[in-house]
């Protein structure tokens, strides 16, 4: 059969890694496929200073995309600039021209990703966005044919590796959080502006696009509540063991009888649970079916060529659908009956918590937070007090039977004017994950 | 668009699991399909005692297969028969008669995969066996579509639930394997005759699948090493976790500059991998890929439901195919340029063992043990020997250095004559899986 052609438009760290990839393994895509898959255009605004594969044989090389987007020749057009700007454009563009899309743009199809996909089934073509979360685990593939037969009642993720790393860290060493992020910053594992790892807003768009998969319905990063890491010690994670837990940035999309219960935020979670076993800048997705039970997927979450892996793979799907002639398509974002999963506030969530207090140590104290658990009706599970040498700043830590995230807050906030606390209590839920 | 219809063959777990997902979840089905899905005809031997979900709506029931096979209004035929002989037939017939097949037939697909498969292709129809392996694990899409830019080099997996509880039942309670088979016949999770389970012959068939599926090239379980979990003792798991290991029955495939490295047998492999932490009944596959590094795939082995969302997953895709027009297919199992994955022998593999000895305790065993180690001009690396009571039946452990099966296997039989061992020395393999 004729070869499929690709425009790749982006030359960072992932169009290197996809380009090795299409250059190297071509034999072996050409045999699975039946036919070769060949990149026949390059874009990057810095196109002169690129490295381009020998193998991949002559191919157009500009730094104006639309060179790209309406080069009649080119079948597949990959968008990997990332952003929400020109990409958005790029992408029309290629639609608009009767070609399909493959896509690693995470903000972009967690803010657009129906209207995207609408548009693409519109004009007949089709839209791919593996690599736009867990580079290098093929969830996307998971969710749309694995195990598309199942009803899914919740997902769960560590979906931001640098994060996962940094707590991984803290965790084995006993470091302070600050410290491990520094040192991730000069070796460059960290951005200069850590705050969308660390605050939790890369995991919350990938957690609305998986969310969106999962449930079929439109959820936007908005829908999500959102809580980063910066509070965590190294004393949580000796709480959390005691209680048999670790702490991970834990991605939560649930549906419940009220609806969908969406989060992202450090939570305490089983120590004999495989997800806890997710350490360094690995990847993890634990997916609860109604009739399949949990499974779990787990690899890279990033690099060029895990990511590269991901763009390949849809390429191939793709183009395998275009040599076959292009299937009727329902977008992935429209299964569910409307209103079937409609996402609610956190705050109706039940749950046991982990409220971490730091005190000035005087008599009382203990009377006084219980006192105010009780007035909201919250049942203390456990008191935890390690011994610890300055009383000024003395940690110790209260679990609660489970309850609503409302009271909890309440509580918090109530408890946040106590004079002798150091620092407002840090309250985490304990997620069961069973 | 119109709808598909599906003919089951074999009304039993996989059968009941798959109707009541068909019946339960027809609406999701059917939008994320765009048309519906609908179960037309069913059959059993034993079809007047089979109790069809009424949500279904009118079906045909027969006890005979060839009038679901020859059903003109039949698109998909379900093989849940089992078996190579008579399931075999029905495949035949299905495909003969135009029709595509899904299959949950680990031995079949095993031994006849390639043959099936090229007369699928040769008559435009399609094959589906996501369910062959692990049920509850979509390791098939993961390998077709989700990671297919890759080239693997190596496929590790705990293939087997059966033998995997057994083993982490010893590892937890320290009773000895047979008093666990015991009770695990006793509470049905294994077969009154267990050999399948614990002498590793189904997970071998289903690393014979996995293994062709990801080099592409034609494997049958013959080709495959096996041994079984039955001379493992509590003893074994101690010694392995002085050594920071614990031990599964580990289905391994390895591209080896030699060729391919096919095994099925229990391995020592470090507890600090995420492989470690699969306990109980569940299954697990870890694949390294040259591009996309580890991914790993979790879930349930087994279990009506969890198959049959493997089941209906395949339908799902297969029927999406036949009403956008079947496309040309390659065979997954024919991707491998000729000779390129070769099985070769396990004897040339080399690795660190694990031995284990059982004694009549005497001076100048270890000196004995040794000399002959030298003599293979395999290294020593550590002896282990707990405290124990019993000097006439004394177990110890030396590790030795990587070095060939084969090497092992002359030491081996060589120290098999030894007249103060009570038993044949056991030897493992330490994996380590990086």
């Amino acid at each position: 059969m004729r070869q499929v052609n690709v425009g790749i438009v982006g030359l960072g760290n992932i169009g290197t890694g996809t380009m090795t990839i299409l250059a190297e393994n071509a034999d072996q895509i050409a045999l699975k496929l039946g036919f070769p898959l060949k990149v026949t255009a390059v874009c990057d605004l810095l196109i002169d200073s690129k490295k381009i594969p020998e193998a991949l044989g002559p191919v157009v090389r500009t730094a104006n995309w639309r060179e790209v987007t309406s080069d009649p020749n080119v079948d597949i057009v990959v968008e990997l600039v990332g952003g929400t700007t020109v990409a958005s454009e790029i992408i029309h563009a290629a639609i608009d021209n009767g070609k399909s899309v493959v896509t690693a743009n995470k903000e972009l199809m967690a803010a657009c990703g129906p209207e995207i996909w609408d548009r693409a089934i519109n004009a007949g073509v089709n839209v791919a966005m593996e690599a736009s979360v867990c580079g290098g685990i093929p969830i996307h593939a998971v969710l749309r044919e694995g195990i598309s037969g199942d009803r899914i009642e919740a997902v769960y993720g560590i979906l931001n590796g640098t994060s996962n790393f940094i707590l991984t860290e803290v965790e084995k060493h006993g470091t302070a959080l600050e410290t491990v992020l520094a040192e991730a910053q000069r070796l460059g594992y960290a951005e200069a502006d850590p705050s969308a790892d660390v605050d939790g807003l890369d995991a919350r768009s990938k957690l609305a696009i998986l969310s969106a998969l999962a449930f079929g319905a439109k959820i936007t990063p908005s829908d999500i509540y959102v809580e980063g890491i910066r509070r965590i010690t190294p004393t949580d994670f000796d709480y959390a063991r005691q209680l048999g837990h670790t702490i991970r940035l834990l991605c939560a999309a649930r549906q419940t009888p009220e609806g969908l219960i969406l989060s992202v935020r450090p939570a305490l979670i089983p120590l004999k649970t495989i997800l806890a076993g997710v350490r360094g800048s690995y990847n993890a997705v634990w997916v609860k079916g109604h009739y399949g039970e949990d499974t779990f997927y787990y690899g890279r979450g990033a690099g060029p060529r895990p990511t590269g892996v991901a763009v390949v793979s849809d390429l191939m799907r793709v183009a395998r659908e275009i040599r076959n002639g292009s299937p009727q398509r329902v977008s992935p974002f429209a299964h569910a009956r409307l209103n079937e999963y409609k996402p609610v506030p956190v705050t109706i969530q039940r749950r046991a918590y982990y409220l971490r207090f730091r005190v000035k140590d005087r008599p009382g104290i203990l009377a006084t937070l219980a006192g105010i658990l009780a007035q909201k009706k919250i049942s203390l599970e456990a008191v935890l007090q390690q011994p610890y040498d300055d009383k000024s700043d003395l940690p110790f830590v209260i679990t609660v039977e489970p309850t609503s995230e409302q009271a909890i807050r309440e509580a918090v906030e109530e408890m946040s004017k106590l004079d002798f606390l150091t620092q407002a209590p840090l309250a985490l839920p304990m997620e069961p994950l069973l």
